[in-house]
């Protein structure tokens, strides 16, 4: 009964990760927390041992969690890593696991403000070379700040849910005007979402060395986007229709103060930036990705490659005065390193499409076709070789209808 | 006792108005609509009444009654004028109005996700020549889709709330790098903003004909802009900071069935749409702008100037099978047409800072300076020579933090 307490070294949800999820369990949806190959109902956990439960795990998503800050996640990580540590509570979380095959994992999060960013210097520049080529493929801007636009929060989905191919708008080269129907270039972008909690006052900026206090997490996020729709659209107020289809994230977000292990120095910025972007707060994360195409993977992207800190994203985002709310969610952006091994969206690796990439079953791609099963995974170093494990989001293309 | 059947034909807020909103009354926040210079609790007038109230009145925002779609707004709306029609219920209504002078007015919606449109060609064409003099100052898209993006849900504010300076990045033109601080070219959008009602299905657009069963009403929109910001920030990914500091919003939302006789026929679009932008549906609206800068009324825009049509905008904006939410916003982008005197932003009335605009007391402005009030006020023509008030939308400038 006690399994949770003799894990092996390299399990990837042992607890020192615990990330947090919503489940669909016989009386609702409620706050859990991965173990293993099982998720923990904290609510009913908490009532056996006595605590006070409070309505923050009896309810379908972290957002009341997350409005109670940075002390409140390190008490109620204390406490769960305590409890599973101690014989005495065995009953209680026994009587309360349950085996991740029997239940459905829901978006965990109410989404408030989804804000996605371009802080890979290799992603960047390639899709300059590619969408821009008769300029410099960094925009003047690109090292002085984290570009970043707000995306559609309404269309974030959890893991799991199948993406229908968009219909749009789309110049073909040849052609004097636009025409309409399905994407025919269709792609993902492999990113670290980062999950908010606390809600700060209109008109006050969070200071860099705070900003890690609003970071609650962090979860795998594909941000799909249909190239021909982006091309055709995005000048000059942005990605719009490209994006806004669907944006997956994963089930599980795991705690940032699971990620002690993974801090990295940045790879470097220059030139230097402004002082509001500078202090010991910015630096990176050592995450390791992988990204699998119809069971071929074909790349391995690492976060240390990315030439913004979280927390400069962050900064950035409220240095104007904007509010961040509890359930705000910003993205990475595509996560891409020098290689081409590395690279984390199809439109590099396949070098808008002239280049296609040859799956094991012998198959070639450029885009993605109906059918296709993409699988990003992640993990982070843990201490003493263990691994963290941040799960995987997974999608399937369904037909245009 | 009865004042509210004998109101002058020129109320621009009698019964064939009729707009709703949200106050913070004695027993809590609760939707009302505003009937002269009053504000009505619905809840309280329906169980006085003997209907049943339901919660969607006793509660401080009108998602669930947009939740509940066309049908349900069109009998509320009737139910509501026959009220107030009928002597029966004067004790009922005369219980729960409240003098307007004595009740706080509150954000009306939760606000899901919020999309801005850039939909006047005038605008579009005046901004490309300032921010893009190499180039034509309508990109290739424009007059083939009405260009948006989204913006930031969690800085839409009610009207009165002030509006501190943001600071950020801009970058002076004879400089080399960026310098950091408050905006020097704080700005306003004159706009009209729509609000969305009952969920759709993700990957199932809105075709054209059934647009307006969406769009739930109409309020003022200010999209305070830092031009300097903006500037610098907006290539590739479009305005970020620029933006996202803080979005006013009036405190009424007319229903669209209060407009219908405001429906005007488009200025004109050439050349012809993709088909599933084309249809009866796109028509526009006859509604008359006024922009008042610290007493002095600047610019009278008229929005059935804009090129496209906000059946256009909504349905472009769910072509590739994004879903809406009750409490979506879009705004139309700023209202300008064709003369000086009916441009709706600051950067055109002064052309870009080059020509000041002198002010009553002979004051001159460019730009925002601390301490400036501005005053966006609107209404569209009713029935028989009346005319249907939007109120306003109202914002003082502090000094930057």
């Amino acid at each position: 009964m006690s399994w949770w307490r003799d894990l092996p070294a390299d399990e990837p949800f042992g607890l020192a990760n615990l990330p947090y999820g919503v489940a669909d369990l016989s009386d609702g949806p409620r706050v859990v927390v991965r173990v293993a190959d099982h998720a923990l109902a904290i609510g009913g956990l908490a009532e056996r041992a006595g605590m006070e439960s409070g309505a923050v795990w009896q309810c379908g998503s972290l957002n009341p969690f997350l409005d109670q800050g940075p002390h409140a996640w390190a008490s109620a990580r204390t406490w769960l890593q305590e409890t599973l540590a101690s014989a005495e509570y065995d009953d209680c979380v026994g009587a309360n696991l349950h085996p991740l095959d029997g239940v459905t994992l829901l978006l965990p999060i109410t989404v408030a403000d989804y804000v996605d960013f371009y802080a890979s210097e290799h992603h960047a520049t390639n899709v300059g070379r590619m969408f821009r080529p008769d300029q410099a493929p960094l925009t003047p801007n690109w090292k002085h700040l984290p570009i970043g636009y707000h995306g559609r929060s309404g269309t974030i989905v959890v893991t799991g849910t199948d993406i229908v191919r968009p219909c749009g708008q789309r110049k073909p080269p040849e052609a004097d005007a636009p025409v309409f129907g399905p994407s025919v270039r269709l792609d993902i972008e492999a990113e670290l979402g980062f999950v908010v909690g606390g809600a700060t006052t209109l008109g006050e900026p969070v200071p860099l060395e705070q900003a890690w206090d609003h970071i609650f997490g962090v979860t795998i996020l594909n941000d799909w986007s249909a190239r021909d729709l982006q091309a055709w659209e995005y000048v000059p107020l942005g990605p719009f229709l490209g994006k806004s289809f669907a944006t997956s994230i994963g089930a599980w977000i795991t705690p940032t103060a699971a990620l002690a292990e993974a801090k990295v120095a940045l790879p470097g910025q220059d030139p230097a930036l402004l002082p509001y972007l500078t202090g010991a707060a910015a630096y990176g994360l050592d995450i390791h990705y992988e990204v699998e195409w119809n069971g071929s993977v074909v790349s391995r992207p690492e976060y240390r490659d990315m030439y913004y800190s979280p927390a400069q994203m962050l900064t950035h985002m409220t240095v104007n005065g904007a509010t961040l709310r509890s359930g705000d969610i910003f993205g990475s952006g595509t996560i891409s390193g020098p290689e081409k091994e590395t690279r984390g969206c199809f439109l590099e690796l396949s070098w808008s499409g002239q280049e296609p990439i040859t799956l094991d079953a012998g198959s070639t791609r450029t885009f993605l076709e109906d059918g296709d099963t993409v699988i990003l995974r992640a993990t982070a170093p843990g201490a003493n070789g263990a691994v963290i494990g941040l799960g995987e989001c997974v999608g399937r293309v369904l037909p245009a209808r």
